[in-house]
């Protein structure tokens, strides 16, 4: 049961966001500036999956499902490959800079202190650009707060993971911004 | 050093405001509804002391003093005062609902899966109610958020705390939204 009374029947992050629209605005308006938004070099797949990767190590099922699916949905590979990346993403085939990229997350997830020098050097070395470090260290951080949110007031959440997999293109559609909660 | 390259001169979140105000955009519009928003029953004296609070948890220089400021200025009380909830809350004077709300943010800064019932019910049979305990859960959240996002990318702030008070009446009165990053 839910810490508060939601309207009934929204998974996750939505009964939340129905509670308190207006908070739910600039929420949603910075997921998608920092998802979605065209003008990154990083695609919306690899954003998408440093967000379900953080997620998964916050142990929030709601959003690394849904970030999980949303980015299997981008970047054309199944469930498994995502929770392949989750696990341990060095052994994938990803490419070296989202390893580093992920390794930088990985540390934002402890604690802001635990991104190191040389973590920072590294993804530098393979081609990561100060906006795309920023990008992730703010993904990262802003994950930290939708999994407490989510998690913190004790929401509900289908743990059937097709459901993910099969809202993630309608999500990928409809974006962040002006979707129906309901829907 | 920062992790990667801000304007000069800018303390704290300021630089990695003034790198990307694109994302400031949503993250100072959330702080203004979260923190100052007059539709609140929690003062705004009592949300800056939460956002201290967790800051402090995270061990985050910049937030837990500007924020603890802040909370100062808004409660009429000194810099010790603050220092001595966040040391431990229980020992002080504040309202016995205000402890059991930080009791629940404490839970949200380590994981929001950290959050019991049995918090919930005891900040419920102080008055609290759920849109103060969704704030705390959300304020706890936010600040797991910025203060990674000040840390992440190893921002320097002035050491002298009295930097901060100074400036916490002028931040109050500007507020989170439309003020100057070079102020």
């Amino acid at each position: 049961m839910a810490h508060i009374n939601f309207p009934e029947g929204l998974a996750g992050i939505r009964g939340p966001m129905a509670f308190s629209p207006e908070t739910a605005k600039p929420l949603n308006a910075l997921a998608e500036i920092l998802l979605r938004d065209d003008n990154n070099t990083l695609s919306r797949g690899e954003r998408e999956l440093i967000g379900a990767y953080v997620s998964s190590l916050n142990d929030c099922f709601f959003c690394q499902n849904i970030h999980g699916a949303l980015a299997g949905h981008y970047l054309a590979c199944d469930i498994h490959y995502i929770d392949a990346v989750k696990v341990n993403y060095e052994a994938t085939d990803i490419s070296e800079k989202m390893k580093a990229l992920l390794s930088i997350a990985g540390s934002v997830q402890k604690g802001g202190k635990h991104v190191t020098p040389v973590q920072i050097e590294k993804a530098k070395q393979q081609g990561a650009t100060d906006k795309e470090i920023h990008d992730t260290v703010l993904i990262a951080a802003a994950f930290c707060m939708f999994n407490r949110y989510v998690d913190g007031l004790a929401t509900s959440a289908p743990q059937d993971r097709q459901y993910y997999v099969e809202r993630a293109p309608r999500r990928a559609e409809e974006g962040y911004v002006d979707f129906d909660l309901n829907k």
